[in-house]
């Protein structure tokens, strides 16, 4: 039996049936993505009692779900009917931080912020940044290629993937990629790895790249009456040839349920704040944050400043950071993750509008969209089916709308269970045939997070 | 017939069996690389006819070479028995320059350099700049993975494919990756393509990331008594924290070839000349430049100089970039392409010297020495047979010698024939049976340029 043959190969405390924990590891923060309860939670010490759970699963024919913190907002981590959920929070070893080669090993249960304090100690940056960074890992980070505040400039965690070390479909370890700063040594097999959201390997170990620490960021504000015009104004800052280190948009709704939650006395009367940064050094920042504030003056803001108050343009921040799980506390949260080319995000912002309006859906906004990447929040009163009905609805348009932009339906959280019928329309038939060839390329045992990111077609048992 | 099949479908112009064009797309530039005559050389100029090509290849069972400017410089564009090579150099079509989404779409076969100079005409700037930008094609880039002079502070050309259409190896014609600025939909497949060598796709379109045109470069130039020396001052740059926009190593065996062919005046009467440039804006330019002038100085430059003049360094630059053909005139030249963590440069460098002591053979260096890049140009006089042997000895022991201080193979040049057997000695069979299992899942019927990177282990028309 599944249990007693990883009790056979696992030390005692790595293997539990215990209900409650079940329960706790059933599924990640994708309100609606359905899930079932495990019929075993793994948290496993190191890459090898890894790699015993993944043989023990092939040898049951059990399929086996990995997941880091559960932050995920797609679904990508839930159970499937009679799996392993394999658990990295116990794999919290930064083993090496090199400040000549600026990188860092380390296991994949190590929580974001806690390799960025530790680079820091080293004067030097892990620049990936997902909202989710005090709690969710960089193995998760990795498996979903995790973007953030700072990708308008520096880009996301696949740029920062240098190595990995995995347990293949096959119950190998092995290791992908390097650890040089360039290398063409046959297949990007680890940039294949990142944002496969556990379907091809299972991700014990992490080599990323690092940068040296920047500059401090001037921090620009900007308050606007409508989604459309703060749209514009990102728009202009674009078209101005600025790259800022940040450019993040907030609505009212977000504010007001930080206030609620945290009373920091952020909640404007406009209708949407912009927050621009630049880490461009000295004078060149200076006159990044001054075209920004023109940018958004000349866009219409009812009131733009230049922060001169490090601490105010960090709770600004924070703030950001705090409205999906502030807003969660209102009731259960569907969160959108379209990302379009960045010229038409005023006429996306309006669609997402028109959307709320047609399906009578409160939609707060959040947004990097200095990226494209909108982060919609369709919330909806607890037990109300009717508003849940309207909601998918709302939330349907919006990833057609996306896809008639020339957008794409996720930019950051990834397919898991919520965007399965976006990424079909999205990459068309043959396309998803690639996919799947890949898939059973590398997982031929279909045991590794089957029916994520796209349907399992053959069936968690199939062997071919 | 094959050749009459794809005359079928195809206009007249398009395919040819002549011989002395047959031969003239026999091989790329990789010296002492196997290669044949292919059966007929195709040169389409739409992605519907290189579909119908493959297409042809697929129904006759027979193998597709595709290539662009045959620069490549490990065999990846060689004939094999019985092919088809694919030529894209009249697939010359810059389609698109979006200066507000900061990209371009391009045909394959457009010329890096003609890229660049038009996104110049935008404010743009491409960065990938492999030597050969002034002959060799985005499509090759991309196929291989190019690196350039640009790299250690710009990346690779990974970096900056955002999409592609590709024809499948089951004929398909897909388009994979995205315009928008972040995505993670699905497999990041177009990524795989990137550095495939023409194995997992033949190109037909390629979407790439641009960036604003940046500052002008600061120059300094330092002379130094040894390799290792010129080693010891780019990890003292790299130690004080500067990411150069260049740090290029040239010895003065190419200085001299250099200027035996166009007479530049740039022989030094030391070994090693190292060459450092700062893209840094104004201020922080200035004091880049100062560092690293510094750091020459410290590792014992006999003479170091901030260049005051921008048409000398220039010169010096195009000198680099002139190394590799002013060698070929002396002889034929085996390059090596082998990547070290950077802290270790000044070990490999010594390692390079002792290959050429030991087996009495003629080494000149360039280097990406900021990346720990290093091509290690063997020379031999052409037939003499004793002279290769010697060489390709060296050619071993330095693979083996990179392999052994945590290295690669190949930082930017690609596997193609001449780095199988260091390829296999790198990945280990457990990650090459990955390679396979990929490889037979996108070109099940293994036609794609079969035989490059790894061995084509089934034969090229085993239909599994």
């Amino acid at each position: 039996m599944l249990i007693d043959d990883l009790r056979a190969v696992l030390p005692e405390d790595r293997v539990t049936a215990d209900p409650d924990v079940l329960r706790s590891y059933a599924h990640d923060e994708a309100e609606w993505a359905p899930y079932t309860e495990p019929a075993v939670v793994v948290r496993p010490r190191s890459a090898e009692e890894v790699q015993a759970t993944v043989r023990q699963c092939l040898a049951n024919g059990v399929p086996l779900v990995p997941r880091g913190a559960g932050t995920g907002l797609s679904g990508g981590a839930n159970a499937v009917a009679g799996c392993v959920v394999l658990v990295t929070d116990r794999m919290t070893e930064i083993k090496e931080i090199d400040p000549v080669e600026r990188l860092a090993v380390v296991a994949p249960g190590v929580v974001n912020d806690d390799l960025r304090a530790a680079c820091a100690g080293h004067g030097l940056w892990y620049p990936p940044d997902p909202a989710s960074s005090p709690w969710s890992t960089i193995g998760g980070n990795v498996a979903t290629n995790a973007g953030g505040v700072c990708c308008v400039k520096y880009g996301v965690t696949r740029d920062y993937v240098l190595g990995l070390q995995v347990v293949t479909g096959t119950g190998e370890l092995v290791r992908l990629g390097r650890r040089t700063a360039k290398g063409v040594a046959g297949y990007d097999l680890a940039g294949l790895m990142v944002g496969s959201e556990g379907t091809l390997g299972v991700i014990t170990e992490i080599t990323v790249r690092l940068r040296a620490q920047r500059s401090p960021e001037a921090t620009v504000a900007g308050y606007f009456d409508s989604t459309v015009a703060a749209g514009e104004a990102a728009a202009a800052i674009r078209a101005a040839g600025i790259v800022p280190s940040a450019l993040e948009l907030v609505d009212r709704h977000c504010l007001a349920a930080v206030d609620a939650w945290k009373n920091m006395g952020l909640s404007a009367d406009a209708d949407v704040v912009l927050l621009g940064r630049s880490d461009a050094p000295g004078a060149a920042g200076e006159h990044e944050a001054a075209v920004m504030l023109e940018c958004f003056e000349k866009a219409g803001a009812t009131f733009a400043v230049q922060s001169s108050d490090q601490t105010e343009a960090d709770a600004l921040f924070a703030a950001r950071r705090l409205a999906y799980p502030a807003l969660e506390r209102l009731g259960p949260v569907l969160t959108e993750d379209v990302c379009v080319p960045t010229h038409l995000v005023p006429e996306m912002l309006a669609r997402i509008e028109t959307a709320a309006e047609r399906h009578d859906t409160q939609i707060a906004n959040i947004a990097h969209i200095g990226d494209g990447n909108l982060h919609p929040l369709l919330i909806t009163p607890a037990g109300d089916d009717a508003a849940r009905r309207r909601a998918q609805a709302a939330f349907d348009d919006i990833v057609a709308d996306a896809l008639a932009l020339g957008g794409t339906v996720t930019g950051e959280h990834g397919v898991g269970l919520l965007k399965q019928p976006g990424l079909a329309e999205e990459l068309g038939p043959a396309v998803l045939e690639l996919h799947h060839a890949v898939k059973n390329a590398l997982d031929p045992h279909r045991i590794l997070n089957p029916g994520k990111v796209f349907p399992d077609v053959r069936g968690v048992n199939s062997d071919e």
